[in-house]
């Protein structure tokens, strides 16, 4: 941008919904990004793996790229990085924890040689020609930040996801006094996790988790299996933690689990001594009342950790009778399902469980209503911009900052895609660029397309239906009755008839179009497809994909 | 059954689930069923409308079947009717507005002259050698009863699904004075209802929904639109009567609201006025204030009124500034999603939006654990067998009575096909009988099989790839390039020679068949699968359905 006194900021991710949080930041001095998230598939896009911002805007100024600024190492804030450092060659900055997450993430997809820039609670960066400070917020992971960013157009503050926890399981409380002093020098704009915004009140400290599992430690006889997301490295610390004051060992199980320990290791940020450690494959050995372990699969995702041991197919371990299995995360919305049947089968097996809202084994990493009218109380922002968050959350965000006195017309609820532009101290919203989302399948291709999702859902919802039928390709007529088959449609003993009447159903259309001597393929198909679909909903009231297939001879 | 003392229960349906309710009684004098529920698809079962109990022991017992006694009018408990009604001609007992849902059932699938006998609150009946007694109870829905059986080896009572209203919205509160009176008559076994058996303390009476009601109704100056179950009348009723007391007319959408609301009005349980009913059609005419609106749609049903009006798409209601929208129910878990998407697009429209938890608008219709209490106290069965639930809830329900001091060994957490027989005052389990599920898809035959739902599966994963090779008949020589093509596999841009490669493996597979001429078209199948296979698999890490096709010419 060639206006010295505008500043852009272009969400590409983040809003209306949980995850990929991505939004750039486009001063004269280039485009910064801040965060580059992923987020998971919803129930419409079966076969998907994960799903990208849709960075398309970023292709279209890759010149003006400069950095990607890192609030912490969440899936939701660093997934997409490999996927953006394929294309942009771009340095990436970060607290220490949140590169090493990032780094292994690099290592998986062979991407070496990524400028990674370490920096510290405080430190301030210059990129882009904006000042990017870090400053210190209370999360669910190490190493979190808010980002204050002093650009040509003003300060414009990111609060990155945050709680305020005031007894932190490692490190200091939120910098609230930098947020005062920020607040002191003039926040134009502040742009604030909105995740928790429902909630009155306050969100407990991570440290009340502590009690709970204190009470599980002390009164298990048995083995103990504790389930949580592998990246919530606070939650990971209390268990050690309670293990050590229980003399108990630590065994690990789940790839992300043995992955993220490993790194909040090597780095500093988790205190296991080795032979605290047991590997997966001598669990066995350890008697039930030493051992403590640790899982992925808190949200009942068939393959993870605690699944199999619910469903009785984890290679090293077998629940029973005596054990007792905490749960130590609330299931995401959609995921319930899967949870429950992880419970049942534990249960069934004979463990005692523990699990949420039932007993407190969790709290939130996200600020509730109260703690974001005190951020708001010391940013005084001019603008507030909810982020993070479903445009029910943003919603209560706005309502919860116009209970404090911010004007309506001083917030904005944007969505992905959305430009704010920055002028003079004022704001005003620009055309939108393109944004959405990019559906990486298997192959981590990043491109499956909105017609691939149809078919599939398509195909899912009543199979398919597939018609081959030999054509003289001179005359246009049929040779020999066509054959039918189908996938995921019916059951043959069902069927009745319906194969028989498809043979019937086409075999007509063919001889129609013949005697009107139709030999383009395509019309043929057209026809065979409508003739047949007309059949088979009146006959089966279902509409599988039909697939009609001409052979020449 | 032949054993005059003897008694057999076998739960089809209910047990390790919340759904499909259906079990079975058989005692000298041939079986009696008790309820029979339907369920809805789980994610697993795509393209799935309904699952029904697998029945197949009725089908072999056909001869012994004497009747249906019903507890109350929910789909869980008689949506099956006309799938069991279609196959065995029997009686069906149940209240009046129970029989009314059931009736419109079977219109719509053309079923006549079934045997319907409307029985009232303390009736008794004799059927199938059992005399079984209608008990009024509280639940969501009038004409809820449970059932006491009184059989050649006991006394056996079925709670129905139950809650205690002491300020019901309709009829009396639970009729727990005849639970006392069975108590001391002597309960054998008690089948009890589960749902929220992990809930503590009692949950409130359908009237606390009143105040939040009246406070909505009060305030709004514009629109009110609430969304609740169509089967959940005490809810309908008592936004109808706030409705009165406001002066609002009410409006109806949703086939299953129109048709529920119709049946209670024919039925003398829901007293609405003609001029108080608007059609569909006037919604427009009537001023914003003076109109609640009454739909379904509160689980965020893609196709139901509520979702339709969030997504801009419902034909006579366009909600937006100064509409007032209450979600009067808590999603089904699974269902959140949906429900979210919903919520987000009515406040997107700029409607204000009241749901569960954030406001009271929603009490549940089942006991919770000092409710459970209470009928164990009153009923003091020697056998408890907790049912309506997955398994965690069987299990509280179990802890609950054994707190009371009910013997471990005197419960019985059964599943689906378990056989539970009574002799002599005492319970044993035989072995089980075959059990799962019918899955009832678009043309309504009820026998959908897994196989079917695997490809659907795989499909709808990672679509399919479909080859057509043309073979000389007598050789088994290649004639011509095989045609690939795909659906719901990958988009054509990104293939990046899949295509091209697919066609070479393929070509090089016949080759080598032709070379050891192998004619036997299910082998050159297997093995076009099987290298095809492999080359997608490390091409694209990517499993589609393989479809080769041999033309023979």
């Amino acid at each position: 941008m060639s206006d010295k006194n505008a500043l852009q900021v272009v969400p590409l991710g983040g809003l209306g919904e949980i995850g990929k949080n991505m939004t750039a930041v486009r001063g004269s001095g280039g485009i910064v990004l801040v965060d580059a998230g992923m987020s998971f598939p919803d129930e419409e896009m079966p076969g998907i793996d994960l799903v990208l911002p849709d960075f398309t805007y970023l292709r279209e100024n890759a010149g003006e790229l400069r950095g990607i600024l890192l609030t912490h190492g969440h899936e939701d804030h660093v997934g997409a990085i490999p996927y953006v450092l394929r294309e942009f060659n771009i340095p990436v900055y970060g607290t220490r924890i949140t590169l090493g997450l990032v780094r292994s993430k690099l290592q998986e997809f062979g991407i070496k040689n990524a400028d990674l820039r370490e920096v510290v609670d405080g430190q301030r960066v210059r990129v882009g020609g904006i000042n990017a400070e870090f400053i210190h917020v209370n999360h669910s992971i190490p190493g979190a930040t808010a980002i204050a960013l002093r650009t040509n157009a003003g300060l414009i503050v990111f609060s990155g996801d945050y709680k305020i926890d005031f007894t932190p399981i490692e490190g200091p409380p939120m910098d609230l006094g930098r947020f005062a002093e920020l607040g002191k020098e003039g926040v134009l704009a502040y742009f604030g996790d909105s995740t928790n915004s429902e909630r009155p009140g306050y969100v407990p400290s991570e440290r009340t988790v502590a009690a709970t599992l204190g009470k599980v430690f002390e009164e298990a006889q048995g083995r103990i299996i504790v389930a949580s997301f592998a990246s919530h490295l606070h939650r990971v610390a209390q268990v050690v933690e309670t293990a050590k004051k229980h003399n108990r060992l630590v065994g690990l199980t789940g790839r992300s689990m043995v992955r993220n320990v490993g790194i909040a290791r090597e780095l500093g940020y988790l205190d296991i001594p080795d032979q605290m450690l047991v590997d997966q494959k001598d669990f066995s050995r350890i008697p039930d009342k030493d051992i403590v372990i640790l899982t992925t699969g808190s949200q009942g995702e068939p393959l993870a950790g605690l699944s199999r041991i619910a469903a009785g197919t984890h290679r090293s371990v077998e629940v029973g009778e005596g054990d007792t299995v905490v749960i130590a995360a609330h299931p995401i919305p959609g995921n319930e399902p899967g949870v429950s049947r992880t419970i049942n089968g534990l249960m069934q097996r004979g463990a005692e469980v523990l699990y949420s809202p039932l007993q407190r084994v969790h709290v939130s990493g996200h600020a509730a209503q109260e703690e974001q009218k005190l951020v708001l109380a010391l940013l005084k922002p001019r603008y507030l911009v909810p982020v993070h968050g479903e445009y029910r959350m943003l919603k209560h965000h706005a309502q919860t900052a116009m209970s404090m006195g911010i004007p309506e017309s001083n917030i904005f609820i944007l969505e992905n895609g959305s430009r704010l532009e920055f002028r003079d101290g004022n704001a005003k919203r620009l055309k939108s660029v393109s944004a959405g989302m990019f559906l990486v399948d298997g192959g981590g291709l990043a491109d499956t397309s909105e017609s691939v999702m149809r078919d599939r859902q398509q195909l899912s919802g009543d199979g398919m239906f597939i018609v081959v039928a030999k054509i003289n390709s001179k005359t246009g007529e049929l040779l020999g009755p066509p054959d039918v088959m189908s996938r995921g449609f019916m059951d043959q003993q069902t069927q009745n008839g319906t194969v028989e009447g498809s043979v019937e159903v086409v075999t007509k259309t063919l001889e129609r179009t013949a005697k009107r001597n139709i030999t383009d393929w395509s019309q043929l198909k057209t026809e065979i497809r409508r003739d047949l679909s007309t059949y088979l909903s009146q006959k089966t009231r279902k509409r599988p994909m039909i697939l009609p297939l001409i052979v020449e001879v």
